[in-house]
């Protein structure tokens, strides 16, 4: 019951299905990272004396803006990888990928918290929590693609599939392990966090290397 | 009168003609549903000790964003499903696909609406309105383009038009009997509304299941 | 100088070169329509008992959504009608179409005024002038694009340049007509705005009917 | 370490992998551009009588309107003209577009502080240095690209990848050159940007000029 009667269809039409879905994404991830722009606003009352200091003010905005930026573009790097080996889509992978954007969507709410609430703990952890259950959502596509979904490319490489896999863990559970950081010190966790996504390409790229010997 | 001389020449690009209109779509549907989370918005005086609390009073505003994302998504998949059979497209067609937008575009103020006044039945019941006026769109984009437009692709199966028929009428059949319960328990009706499209999954299988021993 | 080094790989990579044109257009004109929305909120300090009469307060915003939906969705009508004849672009039309993004992108600013301020003729008197910027822009893209530019598909036909360019003109000069009555019955011009654009395509079929003979 | 082993797969892959660069970018730029007219909103006090007086006191932010809509335009058709000649993309490309679109996305905020600040140089040096450095991440993009990242297509001429060279350094060095401006003469200074990129183009045209004689 589960896979529709359409689902033939969809297999013969693939190229097309697939480009819906990223035309929605990409838009999503569009819009979303530019909205970001729109938590920062100089107060109206500001006079033209006090515009150097209400500017400056508002550095937790500033660093709030860089870092959602940052992990919004990193969550569509990732969905461009994997969406690249994925061949055709399901019902099942549709609405994983809705859940993933419906979370990307939100992030512009915890980041307008982050950035009113510099130094504040409960706004870092809820913006954590936000990002991870985003990154859950983009693990679970992709673990569902590769593998009960069954809906990669036939050229899509062991090594990358499981590459992947791990990197789409990473984010969690780096995510996860800094909590404690942003309960203790909220603003050293933004700082963490802008560069834990570089950090799980490196434990990317090492589970790639360790795979290289594999024939394909 | 109403087909356009220019009806000719769009059926020779039919490709590029779609490839447009599917365009403007998947930026509204991505713009609709990236708006909602501009509901959402601590109060600016909020202190970082009131902050938990707040954050907690805002509960009905994520549900309105949940219930709204998946509303839209839901268009859009049928959207999607619709247009995979639609070959080219008609000044009809097309007027009929900006209608169902413009309803679209209008979600998020029924949205902000209800996530503001939990529990009132007034907003449930605009909020209702706004989905089935959507629904009906929705249906008549189409009922057109599968009936007196005949601009479906030669390989599309009774089967499935039927099927996308019935689907799209069962949004706003469920959606108007849900009417007493937006007015008599309006916290129920959102509950109710988020479950209603997969609900019309359902009714919509039953149906395809009805019609497979056709020939195509 | 005006035409630069660029141009002659312009044209070998014309597909791609429209292809951005019409992506950001699409994009523009996507959030241009869904943005109108925002300009539609109930005060933040509406009770319950008070929604009914604050939502039908709210009138003359709808009825400004429903005039701008209409008027920037016959935009990209016109739009793609244009585009789909021209077979290159160069830089001069590059920007006639920003231009015209810009005066459309415009448009939910007098929208929103109108909507504040429904019966004023200052309000009318501005979205007209608005809307005739963006008209006189879209009949300019196509002018040039038809005219000096040279840049049409060779199997436009006659008829169709000549009726797209009536069309185009029959827009800015409707609208200026209509001054007056923006004027002295702001209320009526708006219900005018909204058919003055079904009326352009009368004119508009008129003129092709009258080309239909010569050979192409 | 710095190329992903994803690599040889992207070259394979290639069309597809710009096509989503481009489908964020174009996204970006759409919706930055359309954003800026809500910077610009009659107060909501103004009665009608006062009307007149409070759309002519905006105008500042109508000059600021068309100053940012010029330069992100102007982004936009330099990305273009430089994505023609890309043939694939890398990991570092990748990133040094997504700064750009970092630095793009920014502009509505010191378009809205020179809006509300007109004749200030504080927000004149602000607005400056935004588009300063989003000058030089489009540079940087276009360096990298056809310098150390060799990702150009084979058919780029050299007298081409020179001008854009030439050209993407204008922008950042008479932006600087126009900082003086900016602090004495805020007004001027934002006429003086809305022509700095017509200069830009003929410094450019110059430069290609002088690279024709080379064969390709």
């Amino acid at each position: 019951m589960w896979r529709l009667p359409l689902r033939e269809d969809d297999e013969a039409a693939d190229g097309e299905g697939i480009g819906r879905i990223l035309a929605l994404s990409d838009g999503v991830f569009a819009i979303a990272i530019t909205l970001l722009i729109l938590e920062i606003a100089v107060p109206a009352t500001t006079s033209d004396a006090g515009l150097p200091k209400a500017l400056l003010t508002l550095w937790p905005r500033y660093l709030a803006y860089v870092l959602s930026f940052v992990v919004i573009a990193r969550f569509w790097v990732i969905h461009r990888l994997a969406f690249r080996l994925i061949a055709r889509d399901d019902e099942a992978l549709l609405w994983l990928n809705l859940l993933l954007l419906m979370f990307v969507a939100f992030l512009p709410f915890p980041t307008a918290v982050l950035g009113q609430h510099p130094g504040s703990p409960v706004a870092a952890v809820l913006y954590a929590i936000s990002v991870i259950l985003a990154s859950l959502a983009s693990a679970a596509c992709w673990w569902y693609a590769s593998g009960r979904g069954g809906l990669l490319r036939p050229e899509a490489g062991r090594a990358q599939v499981r590459a992947l896999r791990a990197r789409s863990l990473s984010g969690p559970v780096l995510l996860t392990l800094s909590l404690p950081i942003a309960i203790f010190a909220p603003y050293a966790a933004e700082i963490v966090w802008i560069f834990v996504f570089p950090l799980t390409r490196i434990v990317f790229a090492w589970f790639v290397a360790g795979e290289r010997e594999e024939p394909r």
